[in-house]
């Protein structure tokens, strides 16, 4: 927790509150070196990869094994919390503390990847991605909203691109606050997670036509926020009788505002999760047919634009059995759950890692991404225990 | 139409297009003065009141008779048009030239009203409520977003401020382009206006709970975003079955938009208008109801806040009878029109000025405040007959 505190002064935001710390900024390289500093009094060793993730190695007892790494990222989004990222990171290296010179065949690592949140250069997961050989040339071009390019922060930050696949460890375990209301709702204090949910996002331009407020009569407006009210309406309405899906209307923004202007056009972000491939079609097709159904009795027309697609992502079922048998012999109770959001876990997984996730409950309404943003010291104890047991089965005796 | 032309070209506006004259600004000075100009060669008297109204004159024949003026407007919304305001100004100095020397009773003058529009300042119908006597000491303090003052406005135009009351004239007639569909919709190309509509504008604050797109069940979520999209759906219905009622929610915002994000708070502008009495009483009550009806489904609060109001204003009787026989006697067509639009004629007419106005259709579907605004100069020309029989009349022959 002291550490937690640590982490979250570097990028403190003044104004925002909590924690401001961009992906592949000074100062998300900045937490990456203090962890880097405590990995080493650890005895672990320290090296960066061509995406300048940090891995820190403790050597196994054995050649050849596949290594087993935990870990999480240590970026933030504008003024978040001090969980977020660096409680997976922190505890990947608490439970390598507790392994102690437990004799393990794979060599273990602490793992942070960088730029998960993706808020500065639009993307995210940009560490795992890089070692899963999902990294182009041409997204190395992209830069963020002041013109810096990835490549330019890459080179500030003193590395060699691009950045290269693998290599890849055998299994990954995250420890991640759950950012959701779920565990504290149903009062358990862990959930070993079940998959990662699939998702989409879309941007639905609407099209009216603009009017003076006064003079333009009810009867044949073409009114453009009406439309994205409805759409609104008709997605919570669809997600509803999906089971576990979510859709999200976050980001809705009319074009030259104004109290005494009829809206002519509204750009309206979709956010679409659903934790099976078949409840994912079903949520994508209703978002499809809401759109239509939107557009017509209003009279404005509804582009709907997908602007990306993550299917759903089991977790391993070795990971899932080692977390939930190392919690049984922990006596700590654990309940199982989808991943509503996406994490590294996922892009490892979908890369063919065996990659599973421990949550940890989020208190004050489950809140994330807020300075506000709460974990319970005695849940942290608790996951360290449990992954520390997973990690000791996962690498296996020597 | 020339005329119109040479006016657009100050403050011509490269980036959005069409004409920028902030109320009170050096530009809306040069167009009065080029205006002013004109009223010169035409042989009228100018003069410029305390509040930089300018006011040119052409004598009566008989002393004690009150005056009747004619005019409209010469600043702009940002990326306006030609027509708003500047037709009205210029159609009654062409209806004074058609007048010629006719022996008039009454005085007759040209008015130009200062900041009609209102958006720099806030306000509006600065000009007309100056000579009404409803411009304070305060308000002269409020502060345009650059930090200047309505005092410092003036100052810089080289007036003696502050703007008292009148003198007030005995009636007033605004040509002005209707700046909607309806006379374009129904092949009439004037419209004498029956009343200006009763408004009010209110913000609603809808609070409910931020919460992440992916981790936060459908189920227990607070958005804020899918209580305004109730609230809208619920006022459009509202308005559809009150006479003449018109509802607009033209200024949507969420508190720090992003896609993956439940809106915790959203800002919603609501402008509400109604022809008589009744109706806005009707629509004023749907408000409040909507709004309570929207907070609870959604588990959100909303704090409705009225900012404005202002009750429906009826144009004078023998304003409109003698546009009407003006009208009649020109061959001209004419409807009959409440106004949608708030204008100077409604703040004469509630200081008790009989006053009342003639529309010019508007083409291109209304459209208005927008650089394609367009009014055809057969309906131009139309205006200036009816005008000048009109005044011919209410000034009354010698």
């Amino acid at each position: 927790m002291e550490r937690l505190s640590q982490l979250a002064e570097i990028g403190a935001d003044a104004e925002r509150g909590g924690t401001t710390r961009p992906g592949l900024s000074v100062d998300e390289q900045r937490a990456c070196e203090l962890v880097a500093e405590w990995c080493e009094e650890e005895g672990l060793a320290v090296s960066w990869d061509a995406a300048s993730n940090l891995i820190a190695r403790r050597p196994g007892g054995r050649d050849g094994i596949p290594e087993v790494w935990s870990g999480s990222h240590l970026d933030s989004v504008p003024g978040g919390g001090r969980f977020d990222g660096a409680l997976g990171v922190l505890a990947a290296l608490e439970a390598v503390a507790v392994l102690g010179s437990t004799p393990l065949a794979a060599p273990l690592a602490v793992v942070a990847f960088r730029d998960e949140e993706g808020w500065r250069f639009g993307r995210g997961f940009f560490g795992s991605r890089a070692v899963s050989g999902r990294v182009t040339e041409d997204e190395l071009e992209s830069a963020d909203a002041d013109g810096v390019r990835v490549r330019d922060a890459l080179d500030e930050l003193g590395l060699e691109g691009p950045p290269v696949a693998g290599p890849l460890p055998g299994t990954f375990v995250e420890v991640h606050v759950e950012q959701g209301p779920v565990l504290e709702r149903t009062a358990t204090g862990h959930a070993v997670v079940s998959s990662i949910a699939g998702m989409a996002g879309y941007t639905a331009t609407i099209h009216g036509d603009a009017g003076h407020a006064g003079t333009t009569p009810m009867a044949g407006r073409r009114d453009a926020f009406l439309a994205a009210a409805e759409l609104a309406i008709a997605l919570r309405d669809a997600a509803l009788v999906i089971p576990g899906a979510v859709v999200t209307t976050g980001d809705v923004r009319i074009a030259r505002p104004a109290a005494n202007v009829v809206p002519g056009r509204v750009e309206l972000a979709i956010d679409a999760r659903a934790p099976s491939d078949d409840g994912l079609q079903a949520l994508l097709d209703a978002v499809e047919a809401s759109a239509a159904a939107a557009a017509s009795p209003t009279g404005c027309s509804v582009d709907l634009d997908r602007q990306w697609i993550s299917p759903p992502v089991r977790m391993s079922e070795r990971v899932r059995a080692a977390l939930a048998d190392a919690a049984a012999a922990a006596g700590v109770a654990v309940a199982e759950l989808p991943s509503g959001a996406g994490h590294d876990a996922g892009v490892l997984a979908a890369a063919g890692v065996d990659a599973g996730m421990l949550f940890v409950r989020s208190l004050n309404g489950g809140v994330s991404h807020r300075p506000d943003e709460l974990s319970a010291e005695d849940d942290v104890a608790g996951a360290i225990g449990v992954l520390a047991g997973a990690l000791a089965t996962l690498a296996g005796a020597w």
